[in-house]
Parts: C-alpha cells; sequence; structure tokens
C-alpha cells in the first residue's frame, strides 16, 4: 500500500495534517461559529426558486464577472460602496488566498497578531508567503502603537487585521486599522467575518475605505446571513485591487448555484440579519453568565466567547462532548471558545459548563 | 485613481490581463467547448428537490470529505474505483491547482505538450511551479517514444497530459501514457476532461491506475454531463495521492450546493450522457464536411474541432461573429476551434463557413 511518504510531496508538506475542527454529530454544535438558526422558510423558497431558474442554463459556463452578485453586495454593504470594489470566492479563506496570491508569494510575508484565524499561517503556507505572528497586548487587544510598531518593525507586505479576532472575539478601533494602515507599506487586510455581531453602532472598517487603496475588508455570507454551507465570502476596495485579484482566481471560480442563491439572501438581508440580534443577547448571556460562574470571559464582538480560567481545557471539552455539545479548545492554555446558539443551546451549555464551575476561584487565587 | 501599477503587486503578475473568453451574448456559442444541450427537464426537477433538501441546512458548514459525492463519483467512474481514490474541487481547474499545490511549487516544473490547454502554464505560474512545454509530433499526436524523451530529459516533477487534448481534438493512446508514466519520476495527470466524447470503446487512463501510485486521471462535469455553470472537477489516483491533496485545499471548499447538485446529476448519469452521441455525430459531421469543404480537420476524440487551411483566422472569427456566430481562435497560425454544438448550431456553423471555404485549395498549393 502506498503512502504519503512514497509521494513526490513538496517538502514543506511532509509530515502535516490537514486542517480542521472535527466533524462530528452531536445535538448541540456550538465548536465552529456557525450561525445554528436555519434560513427563514420565505428566504429559502425565493432561494430554492432562483436555482431553478438558473439550472436550465448550468450547461453554459457562469458569469466570470458575477454581474448581479458584485451588486447586491455593494448595495448590501452600502457606504457609497460600488460594484467595481466588490470580489468575492467560494468563502473568504478564497478571498484571502487570492489576496496572497496577487500580493504575497515567495519572497513576501503575511503579518498577523496572534493568537488570531488558524487558517491565516495555512494560507500563508500555501502561497509560499512567510508568516509574522506579532503580539498581542493585554487581554488580546491591540493598541495603535502597538498595530503600527509592530508594522515598522517588519514591514510586511501583507497585514491581515481580524475584527472581531476569532478566536478571541476582540474588535479593533478604527485608530488601531487606520494607524496599521499608515504604518504599512502593503496591503492592509481588515478580516470582518464577524463584524455583523459587533455592537448596534459599531463603525466597520469600510468608513476608512475612502482614500486609502491599499485598504481591503473582507466579509463572509457564512456568519451573520446563515450560508456556511453555500461558501460566500467577498472584499471591499479600491477598483484597483479588485482588477488585481482577477488575475490570479481561476476562470469561472464562482458557480451559477452560488452566484443565484447568494443573490437571494442578499435581496433579503433584513430578515436574514434579524437573528443577529437574538445571537448578540446569547452572547452577552454567556459573557455575563461565566463571568459570574467564576470564568474569565473576554470581552467578545463576535457570535462566540473565548473564556478563561477553564483548569483542564481537554477535560471540560470531553466532559461536555459526552453530554452532546461540542465547543472548540482553540490552543489557548486554560481556555475554551464556545459560539453563541439559539437560546435553548446556550442555555444547555451554560447549564453543563456550570455544574465544573471553577467555584469559589477568585478567593483561591487570591491565596495564592 | 489608483491604477494596478500603483498597487504593491507581485512582481510577475505585472503587466498581465485575466484570462478568458470573451463573454459575448450570440445566438451559436461554439466557443468554450460547452455541451450546448441544456439537462433533461426530470433531472433538473431531482437536482432543484435535492437543493431545496439540503438549503435548509446551509447555516452549518457542509461535509469537508463530500462523502455521497465521492461516493457517487466512484460509481460512476467504475473500474473498481473507490470512495477513497476520489478527489474533487469547484471545476478541474481547481483540482489541478491543488495538484500542483502539493507536488509542484517553487523549485519545481509542471511539463505539457504544446499545444495544449491555455490554462496549465497560468495555474503553473499562479503556483510558483515552472512550467515546461514539450513539442509534439506531426497533427498533434504524441508516439510513447515521443513522450518518453521529453520527459527523460527535463525530468519534471508533475507531467499533465491532455487526452483527448485541448484545442487539438487529439487523444493519446494508453501505451503513451503508459510510456510517459515509466519515463516519469513525479506524478503524471491524463486530463481527461472530454474522455466522454471519444469514440465507444476507447479505453480510459483509468485502466492504467492499479499499480500505479503517481498516476492521477482528472475528469469534469462541465463537458459531457452539461454541468459547466456548476463548476464540478474531480479525480481519481490512489488514496495516497487524494490524502495529499487534502493538505492544500481549503477546508469546505466545496459547498452544499455543489454537492447535491452533482450527486443529483451523477443518479441520472445514463440520461445525462445520452446527449453525447448526439455531440459525437455533430463532431464526426463537422469534421467530415470542413474536409470537404477543403479545410484540414485535424482528429478529434472530443466534442470540438481544430481546423486548418484558414488564411486569416481573425478575419474568419469576425465574420461569424457578424453572423451570430461564436467560436474560438486559440492562437494557432491559419486555424480555428469549434465546438460541436446541437444539430441546427452546427448546421449554422458549416452553412457559414461554406462560404468562406477554401475552394481550390489543394491545387493553389500544388502550385505554390
Amino acid at each position: 500500500m502506498t503512502s504519503l511518504d512514497d509521494l513526490p510531496l513538496r517538502d514543506d508538506l511532509r509530515g502535516r495534517t490537514p486542517y480542521g475542527a472535527p466533524q462530528k454529530s452531536v445535538p448541540v454544535a456550538l465548536n465552529v461559529n456557525e450561525n445554528t438558526h436555519p434560513i427563514p422558510e420565505d428566504v429559502a423558497i425565493d432561494i430554492v426558486g432562483r436555482i431553478a431558474r438558473a439550472i436550465p442554463g448550468v450547461n453554459r459556463y457562469p458569469d466570470r464577472e458575477f454581474t448581479g452578485l458584485r451588486n447586491a453586495l455593494a448595495d448590501y454593504l452600502g457606504h457609497g460602496i460600488t460594484s467595481d470594489q466588490i470580489w468575492a470566492a467560494n468563502g473568504s479563506n478564497e478571498v484571502l488566498q487570492h489576496v496572497l496570491q496577487a500580493f504575497g508569494g515567495p519572497g513576501r510575508a503575511l503579518l498577523g497578531f496572534a493568537p488570531t484565524y488558524s487558517m491565516y499561517p495555512l494560507l500563508a503556507a500555501g502561497t509560499g508567503t512567510g508568516w509574522i505572528a506579532a503580539d498581542r497586548d493585554a487581554d488580546f487587544e491591540i493598541t495603535p502603537s502597538t498595530a503600527a510598531a509592530a508594522i515598522r518593525e517588519h514591514d510586511p507586505d501583507i497585514v491581515f487585521l481580524c475584527s472581531p479576532n476569532n478566536p478571541t472575539g476582540t474588535p479593533l478601533s478604527l485608530d488601531t486599522i487606520s494607524a496599521a494602515y499608515d504604518a504599512a507599506s502593503g496591503v492592509v487586510v481588515v478580516d470582518e467575518a464577524y463584524a455583523e455581531f459587533a455592537p448596534a453602532g459599531t463603525p466597520s472598517a469600510l468608513t476608512l475605505l475612502e482614500g486609502r487603496p491599499r485598504l481591503l475588508v473582507s466579509r463572509t455570507m457564512s456568519k451573520a446571513f446563515a450560508f456556511a454551507g453555500v461558501r460566500l465570502g467577498y472584499l471591499a476596495a479600491d477598483p484597483a485591487v479588485t482588477d488585481a485579484l482577477r488575475l490570479v482566481r481561476l476562470p469561472y471560480h464562482l458557480s451559477a448555484l452560488t452566484q443565484a442563491a447568494a443573490e437571494g439572501a442578499l435581496a433579503h438581508s433584513a430578515e436574514m440579519l434579524a437573528m443577529v440580534d437574538e445571537i448578540r443577547i446569547q452572547r452577552d448571556r454567556i459573557v455575563a453568565e461565566l463571568t459570574t460562574l467564576g470564568y474569565e470571559a473576554y470581552r467578545s464582538s463576535a457570535n462566540f466567547v473565548l473564556f478563561g480560567g477553564v483548569d483542564d481545557p481537554g477535560a471540560v471539552f470531553e466532559e461536555l462532548l459526552g453530554q452532546g455539545i461540542l465547543i472548540r479548545d482553540v490552543g489557548i492554555p486554560h481556555t475554551l471558545r464556545v459560539t453563541a446558539g439559539t437560546e435553548a443551546e446556550t442555555s444547555a451549555f451554560l447549564a453543563a459548563i456550570a455544574v465544573l464551575a471553577p467555584v469559589a476561584r477568585p478567593a483561591s487565587r487570591i491565596d495564592a
């Protein structure tokens, strides 16, 4: 039997294992920051109708320029953004891969502030781009001066700023983003995959695009739009940036089905986003109740919460899994991450974690 | 206004323009080797039903292992191929990109026999892989000794053998493929995107997989299955190869909609492939009639025909386009390429090209 080692694999891939959270079927899956609310039935019906109308044409290649979808995404984002500023791909991972293919590659480097989205170093490796993990301030925050200092020190070709940050939930201020931009000579991507879950009134980095041609703001329909299964990520930037990304995308990369489905969801964006409010409530409830239980819940503007004060994350993970509740150990010592689910899912998680709570922890800490 | 030159683009991308055939709306589009027959209505209804059942789950990520689809593809291919030998992605371009990411990259080289599929050098460039264009024999054929000699000379890390070859239509014999494999130290991909259009009884390179762990056979649903708009390419190889490709794919790269649609089409493969016979008849008709008209039509096992004897391909292209008939100038001097369409589309093309035919060309050639 042939093994991987018998094949002429690229040297830097030897010994690696594929990325991926476990795919377990459990009653309460709160591990990959999905939106646990299914899309509304009337929206589902509209989407199926659009797909039914697209199917007779699928013998032909799809619109390579995904014109209708770019228009719909521009309308959704607002802020005066036009369709020539929009790029999209099969998930924001592919959007970010396009950015790395266009602006990174061998001899170039990507800088991120760790801990951050675990795909960033993998996307860098996959495109031959170097990866620089800069440090954050206390509680995973990044001040403008911290951002600017790291970028000036390393002068990377690309900076990825995840805001709110996965896996910590930490949002970045516009001051930090503009300080990072001013310090950078390369492109700066603000990954706003979870932006819709931020407190009402929180300004998006989209408001900074004007006059900043090296600034890219990426989004996804996977989270707020409950569309993880459809795979649609996108970004807004100067039209010259989208021209650059056209040089590296595979032709016809977005299927006719993806385009039809995403346009359908965007036609109902108000209804699709109604559940975001409910998720915010559950997120805030998780932070409040975990704090009461003696855990250290970090502030989160996303649909998940990272919490510390866990003596043995592996044991807690397994205990919850035994009860049919799947959360995530993201590898930060003494922490776990949980997605804000429906009210019932959140209640199930909180009931289970309460039993394992670090009772009287503050007192024992004072003793130590 | 910012231009591409103002951005910190990778040096090797400077001055490039995006790949792509013109997207023109014409009555008779025979330019990109699509299957011009829409899929049968009962199959379309089944596909829409499957998608309707998938939509309520799209708030969750899709099955990263596309288990059902791999089973369906293995069943379709036959030859004792099992699902652990199957890989798939968004079009065969992405499948080939995965192969280059796993086995190519900086310092490594891909060899193909030119003229061949124009995406090969672009995929090589996009992954930092070197591109070696080896020569073909007369009439775009490749004998076993020609294949083996070029591969021994260059010792590439990857060989792409396109059979039938795009844009020439030329099939490769199994002798040529096995000679290429024996001469190669790296992986050998037989790109069988158009295999279903080969004359009945033509053996596939799938029959060579057993005992050849470095052999990969790629296919697509874009052509025979009339599914270009859905974007589904795939390959069969040793299970160790699919393990290697898991290291470079983006997680969840195949959407739930893509998986559902492709499974639906594969459940009706006999019906989906019924139109292949009709397309073969039109392809053979094009070869016969063009030859009668004095053109040099090359032998084709694909759903298109390359024909020479065209004094001014640009002028003929434009003349046909003016009549609403879009074909392709693939850049081989004095040739054009036409896709075999429906009987009516094929008749429209043949009527138009007859008027422009090189009358008495054989005689004038003798004079020259």
